[in-house]
């Protein structure tokens, strides 16, 4: 590359961003877009009658970008809870390490780059048209004392990026105690999930599970529910909010062709009957949903798990920690997920079959990444159109043409990697949730985590085997999207946007610090294979320790921290409890809380109900269900 | 090797055999030599009045291998503890897998490789004279269909070791936890180890320990006790023990010197005033030893680390499962061995200190295993005269002498092998000492594990990169004597010889399972790597999910039965919890235990007592410290 090349790149790059912040910051002036830019400011406002005077104030100057940074972590974690605060955490602890790196790089180790003569001298003459290579350490002559700059680069930029991520750590781990302290009571606090319930021949799961827990945990339980197979009714209620949404299309089809054509034309009739057809079958729909939950929960199929509820927090974990009975494939119990983050459509219950799914999902996810190689060999092939012109001996005469030769080389390879691309984080998701996960939270968690590792492996070690048409992989598949995938309850607007639909108290976290200290083990990997073949073996030797220090860094901070992002200590856990005694709101949370954990599938639909108002809740049941994989 | 060899060999160890039962089987009928063959039925007869009769009925038949092998399971287990019964379990379950595999070989294998022709066509005439390598399969001819027959053998050997280990894991799993349930209440089921107490300026680790658990665990907390730094005292014991020794040799001196030159020569009397020295000094250590001990349990030093014990087996359950405090390096929280199990010179109190000894005993295991090479390519320079004249050339003459050159080549080697081989179990002690552990059995149990995985590295993969010599090592090292090493506490004369110092319950029981399951996958590799060789390769590749499934099992077997085998489950704690409430004996039991986990440097001693009684037990107090490691 150029060096020409590369400032047309910069100067291209810098004025998109120009521009398209511009243009951002001038459409969500227009009132139009609140809807767009700010809806949930717009839904706290609380009805259509906006006080517009405080929106426009809110959004209209082109300084929301200092605003948005300047939002204080107090009012960050009010309105979008902690996992935006751990987000933006995130961002700030990426700017520092890139600012360090990049101060180092820039000022330090370009110059000493820059001033080596083990390609050619530099023509300052015409400095645009030298190559790159004169500003990479490819310029310093072999052996050189110079190299040692580099070296040194290596520990500060080591020693600096764990100090931080040893404080960041840090930070997040006793920002989730605070804020667990500080929280209100959430029925998941105080509930578990317990699996693999063993069942008498003619006892139920209930009495099962009712018996179990008064014995063994008379003092702390308080109650349960048993979840039960309703597949067949979460089908209805999905056709049902079909029906609906087609019913309202339809209604304003009906009301378009009224102010057109007035009330009498044929037209108008025809719509109204239709309309009509599909309101009487939608009717039936919704007693057939009613008649199927009413046998579900009745006398559905019970599926051998239950989450059962807990007087304290202590006493819930003390059912999580401890295994239960003598067999450890029986109750297994687990920490349950909020209520509104529960993955309803997961259940394997059993322990041999969540098992084998996780061995089935493990070789899936290793062939998966190992194979994404045979599309982007196939894609490697298109670029070459001789190549082409051989597997498709036909079709010779066709590829010759200037037009279609310039789309199959030129186009076609960038779709269909995309295209690929576009699967693989449906496919992580997929895996995830057949893994037995039971929350969104926890099946996006682990895609993150799957897509990251396909990420790195594919980037960076395909790239060896594959070459050249990996860099156009590079551009979509770059670690830098991780962040924002992590960041699927959490983006960048978080505070006019999204209203977060569940809260991990960034229990991310480690997948940041362990992503971090593979890349600072990569970099150490990269610089002994540098300095070997600059011929200054002593360099190499003396970084050997630097990798084994990064790992008894990590294998310190995961004892001292992690153990926090799994579960909360006992004085903590007791701590809260005891406040608890002493509100007067506990009573009623308590009796909210043994209905709190209902599959929404069974909680009663009305579709017909407040037909033309288009934005209220479609269907309050199927809210949940419908973020889900089915 | 040449047929006759072997048949040579077989003869001489049958021989041996033979001849070593019939001396033994002879001189265990002395009864002079009950002491030592049947110390522990001696103790039961209760005094020096022997029942000589019963003692001779026992001992006097030569049937005593029928006899040690017809005790039944409830005999061995009441008389030797579950660690008897489990090693029993594992002499029998290694003679199965024995037994089929030599079967299959012998009368399978062996005809099949003996038929083959690809080394050359057996000489019937002279059997003996033959290679052995005929009854290998090298002698099988390469693509041959009967390599096929061994390819069953090794399916067939696989599936029934793993179907002998479901079963031997699942049997001892239950064993372990009937055991639990029968057992009387013991100190340790209801005590846990805290270490890295945290201390405020002013107030005492006792004090800190009190408010904790009265805080955090009040309707469970029973008793506490503070370590205390008690080496002084300890070596103070040590030397009065030592003297005590001698002065009751000196006493015997005395008397026979009395009985031949009657009581008024000189000698008499020197013996006399050297007797009375030692006996001075040593009333002097029982002063100082009993000063250093009031000084050390009113004013010593106190470890941050402490022996809390509850009032059922559940609380110090939850107490050991639950991370206590919001930083997982204080309140560090452990199950306690029984009271005299406990290693009492071990503390590394602070969780760090423990942390970096962990990794430094790691870096030493694993340089001591690698470098033990050295001391064997040593040896193999001595086998070979020319390399060692090189080595020293003033010696040049002196080690042609026929006789040194004997001594050098053929004897030196083994003695220095054997030197550095009887070294190794003891550092392995020493590193699983400095490592943490804080029982023998724990200590012991780790050795073990380190020990076998030394041997492993050395008998199979050092026997690749260094050859001949290894066949010397691997007498002394072959992985029968893992077991015998394992059962230090339980040797195979259960019953009439040692009385176990603890019971771990059949603990070690994960160790056997693990290097049974790496003895198949090395099994599969050799297998696939032969066939291979033979140019079989559908064998190779028909072979590859054999070590899959293999880990698969292995880790469903983890996963079944090796959660019982660290702690009892919720249920079985409360059942033993609940059965104890109607038991009279409990509070007598209660009253002992807060004085159960005494530290023993700080009992009373007393040398001077009974000073003729050489049968009296030395010294009570240094009972369980002799065996330590110093």
């Amino acid at each position: 590359m150029l060096v020409s090349a590369l400032l047309t790149s910069v100067l291209i790059n810098s004025g998109l961003c120009v521009l398209l912040w511009a243009l951002y910051s001038s459409l969500r002036k227009r009132p139009d877009n609140y809807r767009v830019y700010a809806p949930r400011l717009l839904a706290e406002c609380n009805s259509r009658a906006i006080d517009t005077f405080r929106l426009e104030r809110l959004l209209s100057t082109p300084s929301w970008v200092a605003r948005a940074w300047q939002t204080s972590e107090e009012e960050l974690l009010s309105s979008a809870g902690l996992d935006a605060v751990v987000f933006r955490r995130l961002i700030t602890f990426s700017l520092r390490v890139i600012t360090v790196a990049g101060v180092i790089g820039v000022f330090i180790l370009l110059p000493v780059n820059f001033s080596g003569d083990q390609l050619h001298d530099v023509d300052f003459a015409n400095l645009t048209s030298n190559s790159l290579d004169i500003f990479t350490i490819s310029n310093v002559k072999d052996g050189s004392n110079r190299l040692w700059v580099h070296f040194g680069a290596v520990y500060v930029v080591t020693i600096f990026t764990c100090f931080l991520l040893y404080n960041e750590f840090k930070y997040v781990s006793s920002k989730r105690i605070s804020y667990f302290l500080t929280s209100k009571p959430q029925p998941g606090q105080f509930t578990i999930l317990v699996r693999s319930v063993p069942v008498s021949r003619c006892g139920s799961v209930s009495d099962s599970v009712e018996r179990f827990f008064r014995e063994y945990h008379p003092n702390t339980y308080l109650s349960h529910v048993v979840i039960r197979r309703t597949s067949k009714v979460r089908h209805l209620v999905n056709d049902g909010k079909r029906m609906y949404r087609r019913l309202i299309d339809l209604r304003k089809e009906r009301c378009a062709v009224k102010s057109q054509h007035g009330g009498l034309c044929g037209l108008f009739r025809r719509q109204s009957d239709i309309v009509n057809d599909y309101e009487r079958k939608l009717e039936e729909l919704e007693e057939n949903v009613r008649l199927g939950q009413s046998e579900a929960s009745l006398a559905g199929e019970e599926v051998r798990a239950a989450f059962v509820s807990f007087k304290t927090r202590y006493g819930a974990t003390i059912a999580i920690r401890m295994q239960q009975v003598d067999d450890p494939t029986h109750w297994v119990t687990e920490a349950a997920p909020e209520p509104h983050d529960v993955y309803w459509p997961f259940f394997s219950e059993s322990f041999i079959r969540r098992w084998v799914s996780q061995l089935v999902v493990l070789v899936a996810y290793i062939s998966i990444t190992l194979l994404f190689l045979i599309p982007v060999v196939i894609v490697q092939g298109l670029t070459n159109l001789s190549q082409l012109q051989a597997w498709l001996p036909p079709l010779k005469d066709f590829l010759k043409e200037p037009f279609v030769h310039q789309v199959i080389t030129g186009y076609l390879p960038s779709l269909i990697l995309l295209f690929f691309l576009w699967l693989i984080p449906h496919i992580m998701k997929f895996l995830s949730s057949a893994q037995g996960y039971i929350s969104h939270s926890e099946i996006i968690r682990s895609a993150c985590n799957k897509f990251l590792w396909f990420t790195i492996w594919n980037v960076y070690f395909g790239n060896v085997l594959s070459g050249s048409v990996f860099n156009q992989i590079y551009t979509f598949l770059e670690p830098a999207n991780v962040p924002s995938r992590l960041a699927v309850a959490v983006p960048a607007q978080f505070i006019n946007v999204y209203s977060p639909k569940y809260d991990t108290a960034g229990k991310f976290w480690p997948i940041v610090h362990n992503s971090m200290i593979f890349s600072l083990l990569l970099m150490h990997a990269i610089a002994v294979g540098i300095f070997t073949l600059k011929k200054i073996s002593l360099a190499s030797s003396l970084l050997f320790p630097l990798p084994i220090v990064t790992l008894i860094f990590n294998s310190y901070c995961r004892k001292r921290f992690l153990p926090n992002f799994n579960a909360y200590s006992a004085e903590t856990l007791i701590e809260k409890d005891r406040k608890d005694l002493n509100n007067a709101s506990t009573a009623e949370f308590f009796n909210k809380l043994s209905s709190a954990y209902q599959d929404p599938a069974l909680l009663p639909v009305r579709y017909s109900a407040a037909p033309d108002e288009e934005t209220a809740p479609l269907l309050s049941s199927t809210e949940t269900e419908g973020d889900g994989i089915s």
